[in-house]
């Protein structure tokens, strides 16, 4: 819901989509009205009243009488079950037929359907959504195991390589620091240490620091291209690019 | 309208707004639906009989419900009079309350605002746009005097850098290739021979090419980013970032 987040899901479903001209391309609605959705963080932690599924929901209508017939929301912490369980209960008991993805079911289907062979799961996040645990609930709910980073590994590593004003992605993005990618990558050693065969990047920017698919044996999810790619394939499955990873 | 030039024109708007919090950001709609606008130079070259204003209007018209106040389309050639005169004209009748932005009013707006010095204007771009004079009339129309390439330019350095299958900017556009560029600047160098002061980079390829601000005393002007400033001028004129070009 950053509007650099759907910046990034409308660029990823162009680079997914088979396409040689320009009118194969799919029709797509972006939707960014970031002033009308309270920071989700500060409702989830009691410090606003105002629920972001109700603007969400007012925002999907108009997507819906726009013409959109499937819709995604790139914002892991937006699937909050506080946030979007709202969200769905309420699409259905007034009977809109536009049809919301989950970004974290969407996820555990791409590991399930693209890596039949993996087990152990884990993913890298803000500390908010780890506490949370908006990816680690529906990847355990799934049957997979959840490999879990050690609360030291969160705040020594993680939290700076996304945060840090000196060298953090939020700060430096184009490109992203040598010294955030290296603290990344020295979360994910530990988690492979742990077992993990698949980690889950899960906030929009640890996906910045490790653009790769996979490095060595674990593989690299990005919830925002997975969403990117269910969105496609609700709407024109023939259309879906062959996955490109290993 | 090709969908990338929406995805530019976004990212645009994002990158020129005064933002310090995700709430700061605009409320944004981009509707890209390609298989319902056809080709507008096939309808140009009389190819095909719908004109590309029926289905801009539509989309327009859905933007308009959704909320849009004000719009631009990120494509020279459906700035050709035989398409947007349509547009416009049908706009008016029909009462609707959504302003649609010029893009070749624009760049003479934005150019006389920025480089008040500058009298001698050239613009480059696909032949069709050239010969049609999409960009060149509005400019003339301006009073600035309009400073054209030979053809021998255009045939020669203009187009093959746009759709050289081997190393032209539609072939390869990250990067875009040394030799797409060489050309490109010994386009400008002539026009700058013939007194050209401002080079309007009238096509979505050649700012990939081209992505200073100004070289020498030459300045270059992009079109989807005048576009981009333009409606936040009209939005919110207050976030409007400065100009940080020369």
């Amino acid at each position: 819901m950053g509007p650099y987040a759907g910046l990034d899901l409308f660029e990823k479903v162009l680079d997914h989509t088979e396409a040689r001209t320009d009118q194969d391309h799919l029709p797509t609605l972006v939707a960014s009205f970031p002033h009308r959705i309270p920071n989700r963080s500060a409702f989830l932690n009691g410090e606003v009243d105002l629920n972001p599924a109700e603007p969400i929901l007012d925002l999907l209508g108009r997507l819906e009488e726009a013409g959109a017939a499937v819709a995604g929301i790139p914002c892991v912490t937006a699937h909050a079950p506080q946030i979007i369980d709202v969200v769905r209960s309420r699409l259905h008991t007034e009977g809109r037929r536009i049809r919301l993805l989950h970004i974290a079911e969407e996820t555990v289907r791409f590991i399930r359907e693209t890596y039949p062979a993996i087990r152990a799961v884990a993913a890298l996040s803000t500390t908010a959504t780890f506490r949370r645990r908006i990816l680690l609930d529906p990847i355990e709910a799934a049957g997979f195991e959840v490999v879990e980073q050690d609360m030291e590994v969160q705040t020594t590593l993680v939290e700076p390589a996304i945060f840090d004003p000196e060298f953090g992605i939020k700060a430096y993005s184009k490109p992203v620091t040598e010294a955030a990618r290296d603290l990344v990558l020295r979360a994910v050693a530990r988690l492979e240490e742990q077992g993990a065969r698949a980690v889950v990047l899960g906030c929009t920017e640890l996906p910045l620091a490790v653009p790769e698919t996979h490095l060595g044996d674990t593989v690299f999810i990005d919830p925002t291209t997975v969403l990117a790619r269910a969105l496609i394939r609700e709407c024109a499955p023939a259309r879906l690019r062959p996955w490109a990873g290993r």
